[in-house]
């Protein structure tokens, strides 16, 4: 990486800090050039307007979100094990990469539900529908591999695990339940449980 | 209610609506004045804070959850009917009450959820802490008169209901899917159907 590029990641990166504890509306570009030892000019050069942060902002949250969670498990097989690595790894994945506070994708869509149409909050969407259907692809596979019944509605299964993920975001966050993450846990087993092949035996179900 | 009461009352719904949309942060003083038709002193009269009426505003969405949503399912038969009532009245509950967007506890809750201490946040925490035990207390009574299985964890069902809960609310907000209510529906049913007592026939799964 250039220099120019260098400081263009460690300001998203002071930026990302922000979101994920208080939200897009905690970004100023004033606020923003203070915390990363620079000029409100010098931020400019790199961002033209606040829209553009943001949507690099979000940008910068999902290749964390990747780097963290997605990557570590390619080499984990395929089916049911690489889907419960995966999950193992996105329940609290913020705090682990680092961030002070939680998701910033998550923080930043509960902003935006209702704000009028816009690049930030279309990026937004866009970011959950990819999240989503990667999500699918992981189940269909185990489907396919026969580690989740084969008539198992994939879209249903991670519309679950989304709530599954938010509850725990809410139970981890707002009210610090040291229990939080074996809630979570037990959730996902009960999840997993009811969407096994019909007759699969004891033995099978963690493989 | 007196002049003033009424006031107040309108007051805070205009704020509420705010909320609503754009969180707790998009209520200023002087936005809200403009918003009720009043001048800035006059709303000061009412609010000697934007920390009081923070928490004026959290305790007002409480009470139009408890109006939308407790009051009416008082008359349905205990147990796993008016759990089920009262689901039903949740999702999706303040549109149907008249705000624009969705929960604003809700959203006040992702906005501070990572926020310093301070009453408006440790309003948030008690309040779902007493959502959370009137819902446990529904799924206990449930388990009482054995409509569910007399070894389930009251807490986790509420724990996972609180997911679908929230899964129900970005799809439908952030996402716009038209299938979020069937969607949501379909987590319930699967929800209570791991849950029913071991030897419970198909005739009274649904009382």
């Amino acid at each position: 990486m250039t220099k120019l590029e260098t400081t263009h990641q460690r300001i998203l990166w002071r930026g990302l800090e922000i979101v994920s504890e208080r939200g897009l509306v905690g970004v100023s570009l004033g606020g923003l050039a203070d915390r990363s030892g620079m000029s409100k000019s010098g931020l400019f050069a790199h961002f033209r307007s606040k829209e553009e942060l943001q949507v690099e902002l979000l940008r910068a949250a999902e290749a964390a979100l990747r780097r963290e969670v997605v990557d570590p498990v390619v080499d984990v097989p395929e089916g049911l094990p690489r889907l419960r690595a995966l999950v193992g790894r996105w329940l609290g994945w913020a705090a682990r990469s680092g961030l002070p506070g939680g998701c910033p994708l998550y923080a930043a869509a509960f902003e935006l539900d209702d704000a009028e149409e816009g690049p930030v909050r279309d990026f937004l969407m866009e970011s959950k529908g990819e999240w989503s259907w990667m999500l699918e692809g992981l189940v269909r596979k185990a489907v396919e591999l026969g580690h989740l019944g084969e008539d198992l509605d994939a879209v249903q299964f991670v519309w679950q695990l989304d709530g599954i993920y938010l509850s725990h975001h809410v139970s981890q966050r707002l009210m610090r339940d040291p229990e939080a993450d074996a809630r979570a846990h037990a959730a996902y087993e009960t999840l997993i449980a009811s969407s096994l092949p019909a007759r699969t035996t004891q033995q099978e179900r963690r493989p």
